[in-house]
Order: C-alpha cells, then structure tokens, then sequence
C-alpha cells in the first residue's frame, strides 16, 4: 500500500452511529419488565453497541485486548519506579499467560494480543505480532520522541492489527499497553492536546515518590518547551512528545471505529490515546465504551475530556488493559439484558 | 428446633476474619507481577475473601442470588408507581427465568434462589421456597409492619435458606428483593437505626414523581411518629417500620456470615437489611462485600454508614439483586489474579 494509505483511508472510512438500530433498542429496552431507566448505564452501553454495530444481536463471542508494547526514551530522567528492561520481560509474561491481564482475559472468555511496536529489546515468540516502528522513542525531554513518518506508521500498526481481528470475528476489543515510562508521555499528549495544567495532569504512574514526582512534572514541563507540539495537529503530538505504543493504540481505536466494533478504553495512557484518536477522527468516539476509573491523578479530568464516565471503581492503576477486560462482562451483560429478558407482555407483569 | 434458637445460635456463632489467612493473601499479592498494590480493591478484596473463608482458594464455583419477596401494607398510601399485584407476577418473573436478575444470574453463571417470605398472594411454583410469616406487612403510617415473633420468624428464614445453600456447597452469595413499596420501609429503617434526614434518606424509588415523593416522606415520618421504634433494638425496628424480605435479607446476611460465606450486598434495600445485620451481629460486617452505587437517594449515606464503597456504578435503581450479581465476576477474578499470577520470581520480572 501507498505510505500514509491505510491512515488516511481508515481516518476517512469512520462513519456514525446507525440511528435506526439505537432507536429500536432504546424500544426494546421500554418493553422489558422493570422500571423505564432501572438499569442505567447498562440501557445507555446496549444502546450505543447496537448503534455502533447495527444490530440488537452483535456477536460479542470472539473478544481480545490488544497490548501494544513500546519503550521510552524519558527513563533516562528516572521518571519510573521500574527500570526499562521490564518492558520486555513483561511482554514475556504476557506472551506466556502470567500477567494480570491474561488471568483477567482467561476469566473473560478473551484473547491477549500483544503486539511489539517499539519494545527496545530483540523479541521472538510465535504468538507476538511484531510491528517494532523503532527501538524505543527518543527522550523527550530534550526532543522528539520519534517522526511524524514513525508516529503513522506505529498508528497503521494498531489499524492493522484490528483489521485482522475484524476479519477473524472478533466483535468486541479492549485496549491495553506495556512501557515502563509511559504515563510521561501520557501527561505530555494530555497537557499538549487540551492545555491542562502540569499538575494536574502528571501522577504517580506504577508509584513513584515525591521527588521523582517532581522530577517527572519538571520533563513533562521540559518536554512541551523542548517540542512545541502544536495542539491542533495530534499526529505532530504523538510524534513529538508521544509514544510508539500510544499511538499504536491510537490506530486500535481507530481501526475498531472503522470496522464498528466497539472497544473498551482502559486507563489513563489509553484514554489519552482515545483523546487523540477522538482529534484525529471525532466519530471515532462513538465506538468508544468507558471501562474503570484509575487511581493514576488526571484520568478523573481526561475522562470527562473524552465524556466517556468510567463504570468500575476499583482503584486500580496497573494498565496492561486490565480495567478494561473487567468491564467486557459488564458490556455482555447489557447486551444480553437487552435480548434475553421477558417484555411486559410476554411476562404478564402490570405497568404502572 | 426451640423458638428463636436458630436466631440465637446464629448471632452467637458469627466470628471475625481468619487473620492469618489475609496475611498470607497479603503476602503472596505483594510477590505477584504488578507494582504493589496496583490492583487496588481487587487485592483488598481477595485479601478479605481469604480471611471470611480461611483460605486462598476458595471455591466460588456454586454461586446464588437470594432473592427474598415481600409485600408492603404501606402500599395503601400511594408510595409506589407501581401496582402491589406486581409483587407476585414479578415472583412468577423469577421462577421463569424472564427478570433482569435471571438474565445477570445465568451471565455470572449463579442460581436464582427465590423465597416468599410474605407474598400477599397463595404461590405455588416447584422452585419456590415457601416460608410465608404472613401475607404482607401491616401499613407503617399507622401501625407496625409485624410483631417481634414475624421478624425474628423472617430472618430465621433468611438464615434456614442460606444454611441449606451452605451445605449443598455454595460458596458465593447475594442478596436480592422484591416486593413492591419496600424503598419506603427501607428508608424508615434507615432513618430509624440511623437518625438520618428524612430527606436525604427517602428517594423515588421504582420511579415516583415530585407529588407521590412528598407523601412518602410524609409517611416515613408518620410510620416514624407512630411506631417510635428503638434506635438501639434492630428487631424492634424491623418490626415496627420494617418489611418481612428485608427482615429475611438480614437472615441471609447473618446466615452468610455463620458459615463464612462471603456475600455480595446489593442496593439500597439490601444494604438496609446490611445496616440491621451488622447491628444485630457486628462481626457479620466482616462477610459482606460492595457491590454497585444505586441511583436511590440515600443510598451513598447508606454505604458509608455501612462502610461498603461501592465498586460498580452504573446509575441502577432496579434492586432483585441485580447490581450484586454483576460484582460476581469481580470477586471471582480477585480470587482468579491472586492465584493464577505469576510472581516475579517465576516470571524472570525486575524489581523496582
């Protein structure tokens, strides 16, 4: 395919939500034997995945959690509580079923797909899809993290990817990402795409203390003055002060919008990818189902950027899609509500 | 068995957690792949299902939803928006498998288990369990629900039930309810055993209006005025203002707790019934867990009272046990991530 192809035509392909089918739904839902409304947010998910597949019935049986697994070139400022070669050792887990989230995807019914798009190690295992863009980013702190070319082409990784899954029959995706690091670069697209304040938007990633707290605000601060991401250029962003990884969740987003599968944004480094994708392709927001509300500070204010209010409160702060692969239980149930209980009618049960 | 020995017995027999167990489960969370503590409430609530059932292993394959069903003479003074007949097509709802907690409860891969405890109508259905006290509550605005012996009579049901479940190897519970106007009793009982404002502890409910809300905090009051239970005797207010399935909810909750069971806490009713338990048997506190935040007003003050933050918010205000059955999953896969993770020893992961 011609450079820039797949992204342009994924960006251009993202259509709405089918109105009619959320209508039918929302009638539906009417019909059934409780109270109009009783069941919250379940009513509004049910409606809006069969708005964004187009049927009442979507086929959620095949499910995954894409891990998009990238390195940092910020470590070198000592903004983690780990040191960067977990990042490969992690996908190793993963790959071998030993992380939170495989425990997590095994008790879901999903597959974990994990994808290198920027690990700074030689990685090989059958099951790991390799689309290494480069060996980890450049430090941002004192410039880019990578080119605009790089930062499409970590992107068209994550559309292909789902492109694939969407041919497989997948029909329900979560996101989830691996790079000791990345909640600084987060901070930085965050602080960069809205104007948010530093403090506000910088946190304790895996749990760091307060001076390297400090440390990491004083690089986000250093990595906007360093760059200059211009705010309303998203792939000058990404590029900029970005991450392989997020923006191969970027081009996930994106690719399941393309396809109408609905997928479930998982904390704070994916909802700044979703925030991103959402800028890159506004309808892209409509495939989008909220998940758990992280402990890492500023994914409170991020989540009502992407209007998108988190169902789980559990605290969590461990990425990897953790949160996310929870909430597919929730989503299947909403579905399921929707389908399987008895109408006022067919129950013999009085309306008010 | 001698009158009120079951009740007696079981408040005497409730111990605390096994404290050995939740340091072992402490232990081995704090080796598992993930910065410490990164798995938030899921690690607090492995942590204590270890400690209720003395093991890291619980077998939570036999799950149920308890559902206990009741009608509300206050339901004469309009405190509904639906008819009291609904209470027993409901029931009829349950035994068919066509409510939302059928639907939820076969999602969890959990029982139904449905119990008239004061059905103001003659059921008959092979898979209802009939501990009838009396055909519904006499009406709080101008009398007492039931006398002592009704209560005490209902909770013993509650805990009957929940033995047999025990013995036939059940290791997950829930409370759910039905029973048309029974927000109104819960919210008399709250304020009773409380104090709290008569404002901030009555809500709408299945859905009343402005007109319909304004008579049924005028009725809470006057069940108040006219009954004058005692703050410090749960039974006596669970005679006076109460409901004959919240009293069986409490039973199901101290029934939980005699046989270290743990048991998920739905909405506002059953955290009502929670609130009873834990004044009638502190300790019983120890087996309960959170499930969702309800839409009912006064449920948020009732949770902290109860000190059961929520961890699903989904804006539900339908009861039956349907926001506790969602949590299921949720407490499985803690016991799931504390068990099948891999430790970094074996995992070949870097420490901090």
């Amino acid at each position: 395919m011609e450079a820039h192809s797949v992204f342009n035509q994924t960006i251009a392909g993202i259509g709405g939500l089918d109105e009619a089918a959320v209508r039918e739904a929302k009638r539906r839902l009417d019909r059934l034997t409780k109270p109009p409304g009783s069941l919250g947010r379940l009513e509004e998910i049910a409606a809006r995945v069969a708005g964004m597949t187009g049927t009442l019935q979507p086929d959620l049986a095949k499910k995954a959690v894409v891990v998009m697994a990238g390195d940092h070139g910020v470590c070198a400022e000592g903004v983690s509580a780990f040191p960067a070669e977990v990042t490969p050792q992690m996908v190793l887990n993963f790959l071998n079923g030993g992380a939170a989230v495989n425990v997590l995807a095994r008790h879901a019914g999903a597959d974990v797909v994990c994808v290198d798009v920027g690990v700074n190690a030689d990685l090989s295992h059958p099951d790991l899809i390799d689309c290494k863009v480069r060996k980890g980013t450049g430090n941002i702190a004192v410039g880019p993290a990578m080119s605009r070319e790089e930062a499409v082409r970590a992107i068209e990784a994550g559309i292909l990817v789902v492109d694939r899954l969407a041919r497989q029959g997948y029909g329900l995706l979560a996101t989830g990402e691996m790079g000791i690091g990345n909640t600084t670069p987060s901070s930085a697209i965050f602080v960069a795409l809205t104007g948010a304040d530093i403090e506000a938007a910088v946190g304790r990633g895996t749990g760091i203390g307060d001076e390297a707290l400090a440390r990491k605000r004083d690089v986000v601060r250093r990595a906007i003055e360093a760059n200059r991401p211009d705010r309303d250029d998203p792939l000058d962003v990404l590029a900029k002060v970005g991450g392989l990884e997020i923006a191969g969740l970027v081009g996930v987003i994106l690719g399941a919008a393309v396809s109408r599968i609905p997928v479930v944004v998982d904390g704070f480094i994916s909802s700044v990818a979703a925030l991103a994708a959402s800028r890159l392709a506004p309808l892209s927001a409509h495939y989008m189902l909220p998940s758990h509300l992280s402990q890492e500070r500023g994914h409170r204010l991020l989540t009502e950027h992407l209007g998108l209010q988190p169902i789980l409160g559990l605290d969590m702060r461990l990425g990897e899609g953790t949160g996310a692969v929870l909430a597919f239980s929730i989503v299947e149930a909403a579905i399921k509500l929707m389908n399987e209980m008895a109408t006022f009618e067919s129950a013999g049960v009085s309306e008010r």
